[in-house]
Order: C-alpha cells, then structure tokens, then sequence
C-alpha cells in the first residue's frame, strides 16, 4: 500500500426532501451567493423554486447565472468571475450535475486570482485560494459534489483540462435521489458510466497490497451495476436511485483511490474526443474504456482476472487470461445493455480523425499508471474503440 | 435507504515517516497544544522524541500531560482541562490509542464549558464548540481517530459513558503502520475486535436496500479477517498491520452506517462490563458479540445467513436459519484464534454479577435498534456469554 492523504471534507446531505435545507446551511456561510445552473430542467422538475424560496427563508440574497451546458465552457466562467467581483459576491451555489459544479469551481477558483483562470488549467500557476462551494445535485455522475476535480472546456482552443485541488471541495452537498426520477434515461446511463468508469481509474492499479480497497472499489461496482438496470426500467425507483447516487458520491471523493496509484489514462483519452465531438463524457467512456482495458490487461492479468470473479461473478476454474477477456467482455457488454455507443463509428468519428485525437489526448506527455501511455498507444485504443 | 447526513472532515496522513509531519500540521492551527499521551511506550518506541523534535522544529510549543490508561478516567480529563485554562493552550494533541485520543476529545470539550464535562455525558447539556482535536495513532482499535465519539470512565461512579458530535472530529490524523510493530499481541487483538465490532454495530441493521454499504461492510470486515492472523504471526508485516490500520480507521469514521440504522447495544453491554471489571474493551466485545448476535438473530435471518456468506465464505446450499448459526459460530471461533476470551467466566466475572451488570447496561433506558432490548434481555445475553 503506498502512503496515502485522505481529505474529503465535504458533508453530505443525503434523502428525500433535503434540498429544503439548502438555505440555512448556505447561512452558514454567506449571506449573498452565485446561484449557478444550467438549462430550464430545475425550473420545470420545481427545484429551481424550492431552492429560491429555501434561500430567501434563510435571508440569503443571489445572484443567478445561468447556462452552463455539457462539458462547461471557459467563457461562462469568466462571466461568473466577473459578476462575483462585480456584486462582491464570495459564495458558490451550484444545481444541477457536473458540469454546472464544475463551472462553479472554476468561477470559485476564478475570483480571487489575479490572473486569467485558465493559468490553473494549462498548470501556468497553482491556486492558493478559492470561494466556498457548495452543490445541489441533480445528476449522479461525476462524482464533482465531493470532488477535488474541476474539468473545463476551452471553446476556442477544443481543449477540454482538467484541474485537481482540495480548495474546491464543495463545503456541503444536497443529494435527493427523486431529483433524478425526471433525467432523461440516456443521462442515467452516461452516469453509471462515469462513476463505473471513476472507480476503474481507481481500482486498476499495480501497488501490491491494497486489499481493503480492492474490495471496497469492487463492492461499490456491484451496487452501481446491480442497480443501474432497475433505475432504467423504473426511473421512480427511489432505492435503486439511492444507491446509484451514493455510488456515484463514494466513486469520486478520493476514499477508492487511497494507497493506489490512479491511472486517468481513459479520461484522458475521452477528453480528447468529447472537447472535439462536443459528445457526452458518459458516453465517450463507454466507448474508450473496455478498448483502454483490452489493450492493457496484459499487464496485470490476475488483477482483471480478479476483477471478471468479483465484480462480474464469473467463474474462476477459467484461465487468468480467459477470465480477464470475460470480465472485458462483460463491460463492453453491460455498457451495451444500458443503451450505450460502444465504438466510434456508433457516433460518427472518421477514421481519420483518430491520429490527431491521439496526439490531443498526450498533448502534456505521456498519460496513464497502470501502463504510461505514449501517443502511439492511445492511436491503438482508438483502433481498438472503432 | 434511510437520509443520511454524512461528515467525515479528519484528514488522514497515512504510511511510513508520516509522524515527522506532526508539527507542520499542528502549526496550521495553533502555536501552541497540549501533548497528551499514555504510560511510556511512546518514549521506549521513540515516537515521543520523533513527535517532540517536529514540534520544535515547527516552533509549537507545548504542554506533556501523560498518563492516560485504558478506559479513560474522567480525572486525568478535569486536570488536562485546568492545564490548559491556565495556560491558555487552545489544541490538543493525542498520541497514542483510543483512550488518549478520548481522553484528548474529552479535554477538548470541557475547555470552553463553563459547568463540568460530565454533564455532556449525562446529557444534562449539549456541546456548543470545542478545541481543535489532531491524533498521531499508535493503536488501530477504537476508530477514535477520525470518530465523533468519545468515551470516558467516571471512576468515582463506576459508569463508562460516551458521547457523540461532530466538534470531536480530529482536524488531522497520522497513521504510520510501522507503529504498530511494537504492539503487545494481545493490543492487537483486542483492536482487531474492536473494528469488527464497529463495523458489526453497523451492520446488522433491518432498513431495508442499503446494498452499497452492505457490500463496503462486508469488504471492509474480509480485509481486516484475513489480515489479522497475518500481524499476529508477524508483527513486522508493514503491509498487513496497513490494512489493518486503514480498515480501522474506515470502520469507524461513520460510511459504513450511512442509510443504516446503527445498533450499538453490544457497545453498551460491554462498557458496563469493562466500567465494572477495568477489562480492554476489545476483550469484553470478544465476549459480547457472539452473545448478542445468537440472541437476536432471529430478528432478521436472512442479514446473519448473508453476513455468513459473503464475509465468512460459508455455502449457502445452508438453510438461512443454519448459515445465520454457522457465520455466528465461525465470529466466536475467529475471536478464539485471535487468543481472546469469548466467555465471561475467562475473565472471573461471577454469576451473581450478571444482574447489576444488565441493570448497568440500561440505567439510561432501552438499548439498541436492531433489536430493541431491556434490562431481561441484557441478562439473557451476559448469561450466554457466560
């Protein structure tokens, strides 16, 4: 086990009806916020006006911006920056998914910087401070509602980076599974996809001796895939929900990934094409990982062979090798039965293209742990992915 | 899934050399702390003079308060108490086990009370703030390092109290397996018992779809089952005394109970046993737990005959009712090879005592959640324990 840091200081505020408590625990805090969010959907599911009358109760005063889309832009931040300085505004409120969270980090992030945000992304300058974030969460995924990361998508530059540090940890976060009874079913899936696809970057790992989190990455992958199925078939199953919302919180906030190396090679690699093809990170991964896992299994063979017995429930009487293709194919194949692309020619990227999205993916060097990706390797994945 | 409101803020510094990092971290909160520690082994191990030389270095100074024994006396508290009102030191130190690190939380409490820290334990007042708490661990055991709990002896009253908030919570904890080479056997068993234990509290819950944290239980219980007899065959094992460590330390930071309904009766039964008889708290839950679980077991079969497969391996081909009996017996065995007692009349414990001692148990009312027990139930479990 290698030394570890383990800081998740975020409380979690988790069951029906606790988007109630967002006002008085904002208070707590500021008694002036950014209420940040995306498209119309909390106006229509009436979160956005429970949240409102929460903050008003609690004499909270806010400011709104809205707009955040997929894969968030570097421009709204900026907006988001320049009214906080404006209005002297010095706390975050994010609704919604990722994206929206992570566009609060970076705005928090943002305001107290005397240069462009964008330094901390391209690792031009280390931030030494940031606002107060806090999230309701409106979409179980990224995991961003407990994380240390912060991903952002430079529109004009189609660079999609990603920054990790503690200072944006949200200081609290609202987790109500009934707001997910209204996402549409493919968001589900990209979901499940990614808080899989965080615990994966997690639990492949050759540091010997990682026992308990070997089993606790293996346990939570169980809950997620054991109930993602009964979320699509019932998008009102409040205990399927349950789960795979606090699957999705436990998958990112750092707990899985101690005494291991992480690897963040197929994020990387998904990056590269969801910053080109403006496609849902969910579905990239879908798409790069079981291609990313057949292309490296050969370097711990009895790890994915572990992997096939405890996460998939394969027999073990078949050969390490045997056993890890079927844990591979098992992916793939659940994945498939979510709805989701798993090539891609299922969402229309030319051939052609793969060589330059290789060379975007390593851009910074070489990229990965479990095996260090070259270019060449990430042009193979994509291969393999097409 | 009940809602849940989950704080874990503590962070963890874990693996080799990590105690050299004391007094950078302590410096982050205060120029001067309260260095409170047990009998000697931490000067024989040198810890005492690795912790006393980063002090300095980091120009913390400091106030020794030694002499915490198991079971913490509320004594040494009021005296820690009066040390640091006179000398206005505002953070507390813990080096050691459980009991320095409850001793140390108990101190933290009763510094800004203005009436006597017993009352908080008698919940006759409510803690409204408390001095900053950091731990450099020495025993994995009780969980105290990250834990909102605190538990203290009053020795005048013979009762063994706890108490729980939030304000307790470590603001940093340094775990360095290699501290725990120099364990007596015995301590390391009694630890191993004592995480089970927590995790058991946990557990054996009747809420109903709370999969994710049945599986990061049963996970968390494998690894620390299967490393436990590795440290009692060698004591050097850096990497089995890891998972040991990180697992008690999970065991008890609150995770494994969220959504869950907590039990704690066999913690209750225990103290008024080890309040009593001044016997290592582990020893007494070696004893308890078997008793409690073949009394209540019936309460929810099918949980003991899952808890029978999935952490001890047993075949399920078994009736629920003969899986429950098997994974029971396999608990009581397991604390047998550890070298602990699993009966009352090991540790002299006459018969006639059982009574006071269940009267003992419940002075504050009914106890547990999972099943709901009185003063005749807690008799019927010390007498099969007996």
């Amino acid at each position: 086990m290698n030394n570890f840091d383990f800081y998740s200081p975020t409380r979690i505020i988790f069951g029906r009806d606790t988007q109630l408590q967002t006002g008085e625990n904002v208070k707590q805090y500021a008694s002036k916020a950014l209420l940040h969010y995306g498209g119309g959907s909390i106006k229509k599911s009436g979160l956005y006006a429970q949240i409102t009358a929460s903050l008003k109760a609690a004499e909270v005063d806010f400011t709104e911006l809205g707009g955040v889309v997929p894969n968030p832009r570097l421009g709204l931040v900026r907006q988001g920056i320049d009214i906080c300085r404006r209005e002297g505004i010095k706390f975050i409120l994010a609704v919604g998914g990722g994206s929206v969270i992570d566009s609060a980090k970076a705005i928090a992030l943002g305001v107290p910087y005397n240069g462009d945000v964008w330094d901390f992304f391209i690792s031009k300058a280390k931030p030494q401070t940031a606002l107060p974030v806090a999230t309701v969460l409106t979409i179980p995924a990224a995991g961003s509602e407990s994380s240390l990361s912060v991903v952002i998508s430079n529109e004009e530059m189609q660079l999609k980076l990603g920054h990790k540090t503690n200072l944006v940890r949200p200081v609290f976060s609202i987790l109500n599974p009934e707001f997910c009874f209204t996402l549409p079913k493919e968001q589900a899936a990209y979901g499940v996809c990614d808080m899989m696809a965080h615990i994966f970057e997690r639990y492949f790992s050759n540091v010997p001796h990682t026992e308990l989190t070997d089993n606790l990455c293996e346990g939570a992958l169980r809950a997620i895939i054991a109930n993602a199925p009964r979320v699509l078939a019932d998008m009102h199953s409040y205990d399927a929900w349950a789960e795979i919302m606090f699957g999705g919180n436990l998958a990112h906030n750092g707990l899985l990934g101690m005494g291991r190396q992480e690897d963040w090679a197929s994020h990387a690699i998904e990056h590269a094409l969801s910053a080109a093809y403006d496609i849902p990170h969910g579905q990239g991964l879908a798409i790069v990982f079981p291609a990313w896992m057949k292309y490296v299994y050969k370097t711990n063979t009895a790890l994915f062979a572990r992997f096939a017995a405890n996460v998939w429930g394969e027999d073990l009487p078949l050969s390490a090798e045997a056993a890890a293709l079927k844990g591979i194919e098992r992916t793939e194949q659940f994945f498939k039965s979510l709805g989701l692309p798993v090539r891609l020619r299922q969402i229309n990227v030319e051939q052609s293209a793969l060589e330059n999205l290789a060379r975007k993916a390593t851009a910074f060097g070489p990229i990965g742990a479990f095996k260090r990706l070259e270019t060449k390797d990430v042009l193979e994945i994509y291969k393999l992915a097409y």
